[in-house]
């Protein structure tokens, strides 16, 4: 194996599959990353492989000699991260698993492992394939990632779920305390690449983790193009999906079992509604929390239809307590108090982006919803705590 | 107690003084700040203290009400932090511990404890007072805090050595292993602050605890005025030093003890002399230091006299190895090899500033010093690594 590459497509190929790269390898040669440099495309392959979350990439490479070979993540990263901008040539005699990188100044040699005992990426040969919005796909995830379970044990509840129809793109998340659900519109920008028509009816749950490398791959995506992104390949079969985004892949496993019918818990009217400033809310609440944060993180919500003004409290006996009004448009009679876990509500609120939303209530104990007001396809659903009185 | 002020004044000063606030108090008190409002100068005061080093800041407020009360440190700084830049309203009953602050949309209640509770900053009434120059003490410690030791069993070796002579500052630092000294003009900027003929001669040790903090109070205080900084008080007696920076204040105990007759360690005379580039040299120990965290951080320098290069190398038998080699002007015929913990390097060559360093040596074993080449009087010393060949 022998070929030259520039520092800085390296180095950003490496920080870019390291995330797959396990912490705590189940077996020694997951902690390398795997090269190919392809003699034939001149092009060189990075590969990280945890089992269940894999990425590659490939890029332009002078290549001499093909061949492949691992090489310990960290240690290759923080050797390349701190190179000068320049050629690096790197080099290894067949059969040996020490690999030599020149660098202008320095030389460093490097103890790898064998390929062969660098495990495959599955494949996904048969199954489905469709073409997602770049847009709508970063659009959704950062709307809906923070809702997910972090909590392994729940199973379903650590993805997302994605529901691919003809022209919309639907996602949803839920801890089991609160919901997220956004709709995008699955629309490209270029004619040729116009979305396939058996794509539609598709829905699948793909583990937050990996979503959220398919999130910061599309994110760097945008950083390097200035006109709309490129679309992304999603392939699925039975257990395997794999995203693919210009020389970019990422393979993960599906989430199995069926994702809860969550459309059913969303109330279609409500008693009351309220219309609030977002970001008066957003500080208003980051406030209170500093003292809810000493008792449960529970908050009361106080609606004022006289004077149209919300009031949010809390109170830690030991500690103080708190109290914010703020002003805001309120319609319906029902409820006059309810209470939540004010981290359900800032999460939801740091995703929203317009600058009014509204909450939608029924009962004192009955899901409450908060919805963004404006271009944003998204419903919030928080259950409510209930308080003694 | 009763008084307005602005939020973003409070804020500044509530993180100024806060670094005092023991994360472990020895008494629930200390992780409380004292509040002084001052009618009669309608100023605000705030002091923090951890019975060890003590910050006090006093800011502009209107007063109605004079009085005195502490609240808990964490939680008014957060709750501070997150109100809108406006006004906010401060009120306690007397003989009441809870304190009101109200700002435009919410209204809090903290509980505090009794200030008589409070312990007194220690005082200095007599011993010597000297003015420093703010931008030569801000110089020194820059260049001479990273050397002290972290390990409270050293005692002396936690803080810096402070020579004040009348017209230099000498700063001084070791941990046992490498030593800095830097020697600084005491000069102030205006005729009517020069340096007090009193000022002689005066030696004292202060951890580096306060004097980081003193470093950030002149730093801070470099943003908010464009000209030469006014001059640094400080006062002394047997136990205890007061740095004194416009309105603020710092008091710490001094370090008893003698500190090392370090002028001493440092050669006068060398074989060897190696000019090199900074940044070259901080890039190439940079990476050779990866390798080289592999095995207890030891590097080694080879002096190729007739090439007039300087090679710096790193072998971790499991994991690989490194070698890089740099340019120099080499003068002087000893030593060939000289091995280094590259930690030690590293950090000093960070706080020079100049672009081209000076390595001055004699034997494999004896003292290396380090010198950056230009205007700043530093002296690095570093002892190197014995290796068995």
């Amino acid at each position: 194996m022998q070929f030259v590459i520039e520092q800085e497509k390296l180095n950003a190929g490496l920080s870019f599959v390291a995330r797959a790269v396990p912490s705590r390898p189940t077996h020694p040669v997951l902690a390398n990353i795997l090269l190919f440099a392809d003699q034939a495309n001149q092009t060189l392959s990075l590969t990280a492989f945890d089992l269940s979350l894999g990425i590659y990439t490939r890029m332009a490479a002078s290549v001499e000699v093909g061949g492949r070979c691992t090489l310990p993540a960290k240690l290759l990263s923080d050797i390349i991260s701190r190179l000068p901008q320049s050629t690096i040539a790197v080099a290894n005699a067949i059969g040996e698993q020490s690999v030599t990188l020149k660098a202008s100044s320095g030389e460093y040699q490097i103890r790898g492992m064998g390929p062969e005992e660098y495990p495959e990426l599955p494949q996904v040969e048969t199954g489905k394939s469709v073409q997602l919005s770049a847009n709508a796909l970063l659009e959704g995830l950062r709307r809906t990632l923070f809702a997910t379970s972090p909590d392994e044990a729940k199973q379903i509840l650590t993805g997302v779920h994605l529901k691919i129809q003809a022209g919309t793109l639907e996602f949803a998340s839920t801890d089991g305390h609160r919901l997220a659900v956004v709709q995008t519109e699955n629309i490209q920008s270029t004619d040729s690449l116009a979305v396939a028509a058996e794509t539609t009816d598709l829905e699948v749950t793909i583990p937050a983790r990996a979503l959220r490398e398919v999130e910061r791959m599309v994110s760097l995506g945008s950083l390097d193009q200035e006109d709309a992104l490129a679309p992304m390949g999603l392939r699925l079969d039975e257990s395997q999906v794999i995203f693919e985004f210009g020389n970019q892949r990422l393979n993960s496993r599906k989430l199995e079992g069926a994702y809860p019918a969550y459309n059913q818990l969303i109330p279609q009217e409500f008693s009351s509604y309220i219309d609030l400033d977002r970001r008066q809310l957003l500080g208003a609440l980051e406030r209170i929390a500093i003292l809810a944060s000493q008792k449960n993180d529970i908050i009361k919500c106080t609606i004022d239809r006289d004077r149209q003004m919300v009031c949010f409290s809390a109170e830690a006996a030991e500690v103080g307590n708190a109290l914010e009004s703020l002003s805001a448009q309120i319609s319906g009679d029902e409820p006059e108090e309810v209470a939540f876990n004010v981290k359900y509500l800032l999460e939801g609120l740091k995703v929203f982006t317009t600058s009014e939303l509204q909450i939608c209530l029924n009962t004192a104990t009955s899901p409450v919803i908060l919805r963004p007001l404006g271009e944003l396809k998204m419903t919030y659903l928080v259950m409510p705590v209930q308080i003694r009185s």
